[in-house]
């Protein structure tokens, strides 16, 4: 056991997120987990009476974003970064392949959006996929690279944190989708 | 030292379901992932100019189905089974930690199921997840510990067989929703 205070600072932004998933698992608020890395089995042993150990194997590339799951009959979907940038949100942060899997999500009605940490400001947002798409595809017309904090500020939603769990994003959600009940789309364009 | 093989004769239900898939995202039908497998690694060799090598993994127990995704605002979370039993599905297939992750998802109001496959009767069919946690927890009381295939014909849905995509189960899926919306409960009591 540790002071929060200190765990948080050696905290990363995933490992806030699993401890909360696992917080909201267990307290019955959502079921939401990272995905686990994909491999490319290539050797594996399987000894007598021991577990089969893996000897080779290599990293693949996801197809997907890293967390999925259901909160009160969504589907959410979410990729998180974090930037040492103090102004804006580098879009080089995303791949083509999860942009494109939250296009195919939105398509589907499901709740996609990106958690950014501005980590020397220690602040973290939760910005709808559908914006972020929108800055993506405006780069290929000759628009900025970034996403400007104060947009981020303005269009997104901040995350708290807190004791536990150490990063409560579904109060985020929570007010992301009262948004699109109130007639905002998050719907790509 | 041996290399998995994924060879058998035929296709095998996974490979059936991951072609699915491929061709739900590519017609834009649904979004749906079969989870990798969890992987603890030990030791991993970063060569220069080359990928990073696995020297040394071990395979971890999942916490979760194999299956998750969303299709038109639902969100669905499945595993798939097959048996060589020719008039009942042993409930031993499953483990506690799915089940229990199924009663997690539906109080989420999450769309889940087992697909189950008779092999030798060349037949497949989605159960819902309700009916399979009830029996699951009737075991306890001195009920059967397996499924009749009978029951599985009566208040499963047969998923077809096709050229694309091999095994179509969103039409079974939609005829478990349709009965959902009817009035069927498909929460568990
Ligand atoms: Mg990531
Ligand atoms: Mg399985």
């Amino acid at each position: 056991s540790t002071t929060p205070s200190t765990a948080k600072r050696g905290m990363t932004l995933e490992s806030e997120l699993n401890q909360s998933n696992q917080y909201y698992v267990t307290t019955g608020q959502a079921v939401i987990y990272k995905k686990p890395t994909p491999i490319q089995l290539v050797k594996v042993d399987y000894p007598k009476r021991s577990a089969a150990v893996v000897k080779e194997a290599y990293f693949r590339r996801p197809s997907t974003t890293d967390y999925n799951g259901v909160y009160r009959g969504k589907y959410l979907d979410f990729d998180a970064k974090e930037t040492q940038h103090l102004t804006s949100f580098p879009l080089k942060n995303f791949h083509k392949h999860q942009i494109d899997h939250f296009r195919r999500c939105l398509k589907q009605a499901g709740i996609c959006f990106a958690i950014i940490r501005f980590t020397k400001l220690h602040q973290t947002y939760l910005y709808p996929a559908a914006l972020l798409i929108k800055a993506w595809d405006a780069q290929a017309n000759g628009a900025r690279k970034s996403i400007p904090l104060s947009t981020i500020q303005q269009d997104g939603f901040v995350i708290p944190n807190r004791l536990a769990p150490p990063l409560d994003y579904l109060v985020a959600v929570d007010q992301y989708l009262a948004t699109i009940n109130l007639g905002g789309s998050h719907e790509v364009k």
